[in-house]
């Protein structure tokens, strides 16, 4: 295990009924709050009403700020900054998702500097200090409701890049799983495979001495996304699928997976952002195609912590299957068509002509990112398994 | 999963090296601290030196207070209580096992009241607010570092009572492996009995719904604890063990494994309580006695967890065994005697003739935690068992 640091001060309030606590949770932090959402769906299914009548009741003033989309943009973010400068807010109240959430994390940093925000995702200013967030979660995928990181598009650029400080946790955030039970089933999966995706990132960030906790930990969460997913699936109103997915989903990135790894690089994340960016395709829609070819193109260099995955989580030696690290990309491959999350760029209608200008603005992210093995060919060459 | 609220502030620093970091992680909280340590391993092993410059480069005016106890005792607590009114003591520094940072943690919710600190333990004061707590954590066993709880044994009356609260979490835990490496053979697998007997207690709360989030967690953390545990008695100074089986003690009890499972009881610690305060045997001893007739007087109403938990930890299936929980308390238990801790009250020479005194000791504790389908017959029972 390498030497860390874990501190995460996120409070998380979970479970059925909960949502009014936003009103006296975000009352904590201030009288006047940016109320930020998505494109509706929460007033559709009644977390816009709960959320707020809870703010009203606690004496918060509202100022709204709806529209974030998914791969959430610049432009929305800068439009929020401007509200919460002009209204002089106190807090962030954050209803949705991870873009919604990512957002709010961009809103409350910009919100405290005369610089542009963008400059934090590119590594030129740094965070010194951010507005408050609170949030209330409606969507079991990203993990940011308790993590310090946050991933925003530039409109212009198409760079879709990621940034994390430990200002940045939500003072607290709510989980609800009843307000997950009107997400749809393609979203509902793409959110596991989110969450898959994450853990996988720490998982195949092989170190020697090996990190026996932390891999097992992961096992559990994977095994745990795949069946709860699938029992959404059967039926989006499981109050106790909706519930261990949100959960797992949490746990999946609030830096315990990761802690004692040292610098872990989240290569598919990088690959996959490329994708969002420039065809808009869903984040978790695109880390399932990222995923196999990823896996495949490690495996070549190493494939002991796939065949161990495999070996543990599908049960290899009891089923009979050789452990190959080709047998357990095969299952997970199958799960995603399964669940009805794509496996190919052809399903997103890319065709492979384009594998070398996604490669071109993965590579921005790569350097960034300081993932310096990741080369223009390297990347292509991921892709190129991606088909 | 039932509702819960998970809030851990503790900060972490785990690894090599790390203690150094005491004094400017103290200083933040006070200028003058209590230094809390036990019967002087430390200054054995150069932990104390180590604190000591720490501090004293940082700034802070030290007054010491060493001597704690394994099963900690009120008196101490008391006097460390005096010691800080007296010299207007701000913060206080725990170095040592979990008797050391319970006794510290007491020592921070004693010196901010003038009533005996004793009534939070039996339920008749509440906490209102206490002093700061950082420490040093020198033994992998309690979960003591990360969590806001505390046991403290009243010197008189021998109870061995619990007690937690919100405000107990430690500012800062600093976690070096290699001050675990003088730990002796006996006291480092008494410590994984004692992480596991934590996971198990949780595991063993069966809920409906079921928690399988919590179940692959917990059963990952006892893997390792035990693997962790079998390699430092191999080479008790193997870094790489040390930090497993510190990371998964931590893990075991610091909220995490038992969110979403509503209330929980921990009665293996209710009647191993007992056991520690009247013979004062170590806590890991005394549990690795009960943990096997608790499991087998559990059985008897519901064996369904014991033989998830043997199929899945101990392979059941690969290895043909029958999937009894007979099978997976056999397994334990002989994991107990290959690490050399005991398994029957005899290896105490407690005779069976003391049963009814454990037990009614065991009852007081039994009152306070609520744990109402614990009659004096069922815990003598229990005992019987563990003859």
């Amino acid at each position: 295990m390498q030497n860390f640091v874990f501190h995460n001060p996120t409070k998380i309030i979970f479970g059925r009924g909960t949502i009014p606590s936003i009103g006296p949770e975000t009352i904590l932090w201030g009288k006047k709050c940016l109320l930020l959402y998505g494109c509706g769906s929460i007033k559709k299914n009644g977390v816009y009403g709960q959320v707020f009548s809870s703010l009203k009741e606690a004496g918060l003033e509202i100022v709204e700020h709806g529209g974030v989309q998914t791969n959430p943009l610049l432009s929305h973010v800068k439009e929020g900054i401007n509200k919460v400068k002009a209204h002089k807010i106190d807090v962030v109240v954050a209803v949705g998702g991870g873009s919604v959430l990512d957002s709010g994390k961009a809103v409350c940093a910009g919100s405290v500097v005369n610089h542009d925000v963008w400059k934090f995702f590119t590594g030129k200013k740094s965070i010194k200090s951010t507005l408050p967030m609170t949030a209330v979660l409606t969507l079991a995928a990203s993990g940011s409701e308790m993590n310090s990181g946050m991933v925003i598009t530039h409109d212009a650029t198409r760079e879709k890049f990621g940034f994390g400080h430990k200002l940045l946790f939500p003072k607290v955030s709510i989980l609800d799983p009843e307000a997950t039970f009107t997400v749809p089933m393609d979203y509902t999966a793409y959110g596991a495979v989110d969450a898959i995706a994450h853990v996988l990132e720490y998982y195949m960030t092989t170190k020697d001495p090996a990190t026996p906790v932390q891999d097992r930990f992961i096992e559990g969460l994977i095994i745990n996304a795949m069946d709860s997913c699938d029992r959404c699936l059967v039926n989006p109103r499981d109050y106790n699928a909706r519930a261990d997915l949100m959960w797992a989903a949490t746990l999946a990135l609030n830096g315990m997976t990761g802690a004692g790894l040292g610098r872990v690089g989240f290569p598919m994340h990088m690959i996959e952002h490329s994708l969002s960016a420039l065809y808009d395709v869903p984040h978790g829609a695109g880390l399932s195609v990222i995923i196999p070819g990823w896996l495949r193109w490690h495996s070549i260099v190493d494939a002991r912590k796939i065949i161990q995955l495999g070996s543990r989580i599908f049960n290899f030696e009891l089923r009979g299957i050789e452990p190959t690290s080709n047998a357990t990309v095969k299952i997970l491959e199958n799960w995603f068509t399964r669940i009805n999350s794509p496996i190919r760029l052809a399903e997103f209608d890319i065709p492979p002509e384009d594998i070398p200008l996604i490669a071109e603005n993965a590579l921005r992210l790569a350097k960034i990112w300081r993932l310096d093995q990741y080369s223009r060919e390297t990347i292509e060459g991921i892709l190129t398994l991606c088909r």
